[in-house]
């Protein structure tokens, strides 16, 4: 089967079809998304080689248990162990022996298929388009805040970044409190967020503000996917507020740490959230992803669909498989727009 | 009056004696002790320049309300408005518009006077030495760990470094947890560190057992004093664990944040404690800060002070004042051992 695959070189490649063996199913991917960590991968991050991509959406093909196949699904993307201290704990997703969906000794899901534990799969309702689905688990990423922190509606909230996943936090907190502001570069980007609520402001305008801004927020969520946006995230958030920390990267943070002894700071690293949460959003048309899908490309043309994600302006890239294309072609749907 | 001065060099100046002004108190300063952050400042960190120290004990000379004359006293070191947002929302230590005594806009106490709020003082009780006493504000920051995290006696805790401050933190946490890893550079100080209770590791050991010790701990205390060991608790921590950073300094710290993201940590910065809770510890004999005291010089050889404070081995070194000279001879007590 075709799959995109980084191996110190990203490109479209030949590997073997996933083999069925115990509790795991194989999936027919439909649609399935670049995300940031993706080309982190390809920067060297996590040191990971092999098939990429995470976010999809798919078919069941193969499964031990019958009544799975011909679903609709999307899948939890860490896979455990049930066995470790840190399981036994109710922390699986930080198991310590687990292999993580085109993250981590696992091929990932930008191919024809992929192979995932039963147990990581969630049915996809009717009312949810593909589109929607493939972005069930970014949106489950931007919920996890709200799984660690309590947002109270006078809080006073700042998203540092305007990409893929801070759309995705804006929508989401939105909900919870009176006051959103966007930090970003894109004046595109940030306008999308303003559609939901948010107050937005350019990064560059935010030096000659910060005097104001600086130390008045409440709750700031770090979403830019570099390093740079770590600084100006903890000078805008208030002592003994919190800073949420969504960004992983392959660089190195390098930053002035007093402000965050001195005004006593609390730091929570968040990664991936809870799936149910995010189709319930979609079930409910509580989250818009129609304006963050930008381009969409065949798997054929993998490379390009990731030299396209990292250029300015540009927001979710989606890899449309043979299936896709079929199943748009049967509704009368355009099977792939560029 | 004499203090020890920070203006770019450090030495021992003649400076004006304060003068009383509004809910102020006037104090002679019996000892002080050279902190971290002192050393810091001297290196730039925090921009201050004047009167440094911030840890002492002094006797009530001047005041508002006559009952305070005479007293013996220790004083909280951040001088409130009472009125901005913070202030107003009970976050007084981060006040907007603090002073702080020898860090921020307000001379310190390493000279024969200083001026705080009568607010700020607590008097010291007839059982607690001068040497205890100046400890109470090391102590209160360490004691205000257990203000922002729950320890419970399952907990395993982890002291990255073994100054003055880890000491502190050892001998407050070893009453909340059976178990305490302290990671240190030197023997001498690990060894005091094992008489509280904590089991005692060379930090050039850890690198061979970092694989059995690495995502380990449920509260690893960074509290090296330098940019170097924050890698090493982000190692030690479990996931979902929590990191207190307890460390003030000049360098910019730099580390791979993956794993604070990946392994959602919650790093929480940690600075002033509550004096009260320190009083009370010494009061009932729960830390001994007898071994920690390694030097004592007097004010006018304050230069020197600070050079010793800076090598290795030594631990804290006091500052006595004319009037500590006093008291000690009245007492029978040796004047000033170096």
């Amino acid at each position: 089967m075709k799959a995109i695959v980084f191996d110190g070189r990203l490109g479209v490649q030949e590997v073997p079809r996933p083999e069925r063996r115990g509790g795991e199913a194989i999936l027919r991917v439909l649609e399935a998304g670049i995300c940031n960590t993706d080309i982190e991968i390809t920067r060297g991050y996590h040191q990971f080689c092999g098939t990429l991509g995470h976010e999809f959406v798919g078919i069941v093909e193969e499964s031990p248990e019958p009544h799975w196949r011909g679903r609709r699904v999307v899948g939890e993307i860490n896979c455990v162990c049930h066995q470790c201290d840190l399981c036994c704990r109710g922390l699986e997703k930080h198991c310590r022996n687990r292999t993580v969906l085109g993250i981590l000794n696992r091929p990932g899901a930008l191919a024809e298929h992929c192979m995932l534990p039963l147990e990581n799969l969630h049915e996809v309702p009717d009312e949810i388009s593909d589109d929607e689905a493939v972005f069930v688990e970014p949106l489950a990423a931007a919920c996890e805040i709200l799984e660690q922190v309590t947002v109270r509606p006078e809080d006073r909230l700042c998203i540092v970044g305007d990409g893929k996943l801070a759309q995705l936090i804006v929508q989401v907190l939105v909900a919870s409190s009176r006051s959103i502001t966007a930090i970003g570069k894109h004046e595109g980007k940030l306008k999308l967020m303003t559609r939901h609520g948010a107050h937005a402001m350019r990064a560059d305008e935010v030096p000659g503000n910060l005097k104001d801004l600086s130390g008045t927020f409440d709750l700031v969520v770090e979403a830019t996917g570099s390093p740079g946006g770590f600084q100006t995230a903890l000078a805008l958030v208030r002592p003994r507020g919190t800073l949420v920390m969504k960004s992983t990267y392959h660089d190195r943070l390098n930053f002035d740490a007093a402000p965050l002894v001195v005004n006593e700071v609390r730091v929570l690293g968040s990664r991936c959230g809870p799936f149910q949460t995010a189709i319930e959003k979609f079930r409910h048309h509580e989250v818009e992803v129609g304006p963050l899908i930008t381009h969409r490309y065949p798997l054929a043309e993998g490379a390009v669909a990731f030299e396209r994600a990292q250029e300015n302006g540009v927001l979710k890239v989606l890899v449309m498989m043979d299936a896709a294309d079929r199943r748009m072609r049967l509704s009368g749907k355009p099977p792939v727009q560029i």
